[in-house]
């Protein structure tokens, strides 16, 4: 996507070094545009755990480029040994993310089924660039499927814009390219399809408001920031048509674990009629999980709640604290929206109801495995 | 309440000179507490409208004194005319809050019945005080009444702590004394029953984050500060025992104007089968409404999601952005709980369900007025 009128993804490895991975540091947008250079699978590591990449397949994109960095840094008969190790290491960055274990166990997966034909890092290399740009193209499939629901209501409403309520940023900064939840709303937009986005500012890491901003800035696309409180009396009042929201991970039931208070604006959706989609590529299914409530649900540092960044008036970037001195806070980053309050599923093969049978009829190369 | 161990009201007369109204300016909370001194109606609307003061009962308290500076200020053939005036131009300082009208006309009534008998400012200072006084009192019987509410539940619970969830601050800093959601926090507590608030912070102001959680540090209360996207996961997860909220407009068939985000909590608490309450005095009940969806909801400015005031490492208070630049914001005060998601609501004369026919029960000496 765009990046002040250039085209940028959100990761890729530096052309004439492919050993050093270049990433945006998300969290110092919307101030500054800053990239990063990761040189090791530590490297990786922090920028996911410390948030300067984050989102679904972009986590997954990272941890496989992690994978690919590890390769460099070990060899002979311990490999596989240390590769595991790393890989282990990379996934307690994000207990939630699925697609963080899915990329560690894909890029394992290759080079352990390649090891006698070509060098470990060759092979990683080529599985952590394939995950990438298949995350980008999944994502390019899931806006043209979802940009005919999109229309369907534009055409309803007359060719009106057709008001879309997001909640975080399932952007293309949370993703490699075009995101999940926006690739619909960047498909209708090429198709001159009228729309206005209703952008939730989510605390509280603000991915609403300092990144999904940021993207339909860049983008121009229309859109208005609200609190994360406002959407229900939006709904309530006609100003919302659809809601569609991204997933860190999703039960082979539908169940939807995705940034905390997406079960709230699925609820608010039902009790006034809205439809609630879930945009996701299939990297983000978890087949061995049956019931949202066994997702492990990430808690993360109080001091991200009671404190904040932001740019003062003369341009310094600077943390302050927004609550009183020694309160306790909770941090929850991530809740499970059951699959009843989810319209349907976005893939890149389709769009199906949220239950076990329609998403197994769509993905029927996947195991059945029932605990 | 406790300021420090100091017992303190939100809002006085200074008792040298009751001319001059003190209050405390809780926009400067909770890194600094100072008070500040009003000594016209135009100083009230300014505290109102700039939000020094907030709250139900605290707006009808400020709204009363105003009227009462606003008898300084006039006299003669022209007193009512003027007062009237005086209080319309309060009145439109916050379109939905309830107490606000209620106050003023409270005042200019006394004074039309009074005129013959007493000056204008006796009368007005008199009522001012009443007001005052009796939301005071008002709040403490809410909380006799809430805290057999709060006992069952322990009880039920074997005596551990009551999990009870609360949004924006309906404490003591939003009426004169007690608030009414905590008043019944602040009489179990006293009853030794122990319990833990989970304070939403309550964007965009904060008012949970910066007043409610201090309330609650200054009574020695367990809390935890969590984001208004979390009640959600919580309810899920079996950590909410009850919600309890204030409300700053309430129609006589039960529907709740209360903090934007309320309407969520109210859907989250249904859909996991926690009861639902709602605190108020009778001076928060419009009794020409019947439909929530007609009370008036306000919009403030933009800049108040787009930019927080906090306190940096040094002390000092700075005010940060927190979004892109030229960004387009929303910024809804409020949303209407529908009646059907109040398990009950909880006023100075005792418990009862929301809906007319239980409302005027207890309220029998209002007129009916159907539309």
């Amino acid at each position: 996507m765009h990046v002040n009128g250039n085209r940028y993804r959100t990761i890729w490895p530096r052309p004439e070094n492919p050993k050093i991975i270049e990433i945006i540091d998300q969290r110092q947008l919307p101030h500054r545009f800053v990239t990063v250079s990761l040189k090791s699978a530590a490297d990786c590591r922090r920028a996911i755990k410390d948030m300067l990449v984050r989102g679904a397949g972009l986590i997954g994109a990272a941890a496989g480029y992690g994978m690919y960095l590890a390769t460099l840094e070990t060899g002979g008969s311990r490999l596989l040994e240390d590769l595991r190790e790393a890989g282990e290491f990379l996934k307690s960055a994000r207990p939630t993310a699925r697609n963080l274990a899915w990329a560690v166990d894909r890029v394992i997966g290759a080079v352990t089924a390649g090891a006698d034909t070509a060098p470990a890092a060759h092979i990683a290399f080529a599985e952590a660039n394939h995950i990438a740009d298949e995350d980008a193209q999944f994502c390019k499939m899931i806006g043209e499927h979802g940009k005919s629901l999109i229309r369907k209501i534009s055409a309803q409403k007359g060719g009106k814009p057709v008001n879309i309520l997001t909640h975080c940023n399932a952007g293309w900064l949370a993703f490699v390219d075009y995101g999940s939840a926006t690739a619909p709303i960047y498909a209708a937009r090429d198709d001159g399809i009228a729309l206005h986005v209703w952008v939730d500012e989510t605390r509280p890491w603000n991915q609403g408001a300092k990144l999904t901003s940021w993207e339909l800035l860049n983008e121009h696309i229309d859109h208005t920031l609200i609190t994360d409180n406002a959407g229900g009396h939006l709904m309530q009042n006609g100003e919302v048509d659809m809601v569609i929201v991204g997933t860190d991970r999703t039960t082979y039931t539908g169940d939807v674990a995705n940034k905390i208070g997406t079960y709230l604006k699925a609820l608010a959706a039902r009790d006034n009629n809205i439809p609630f989609y879930v945009a996701l590529p299939s990297s983000t299914f978890d087949w061995h999980l049956s019931r949202g409530s066994d997702i492990p649900i990430e808690i993360r540092p109080g001091d991200e709640i009671t404190a904040i960044t932001g740019a003062t008036k003369d341009g310094n970037i600077e943390r302050v604290t927004i609550a009183p001195a020694g309160v306790q806070a909770a941090n929850y980053s991530f809740d499970v929206t059951p699959a009843r309050l989810v319209t349907a599923l976005i893939t890149e093969r389709g769009i199906t109801a949220a239950n076990e049978n329609a998403i197994r009829k769509l993905f029927p190369e996947q195991p059945t495995r029932h605990p």
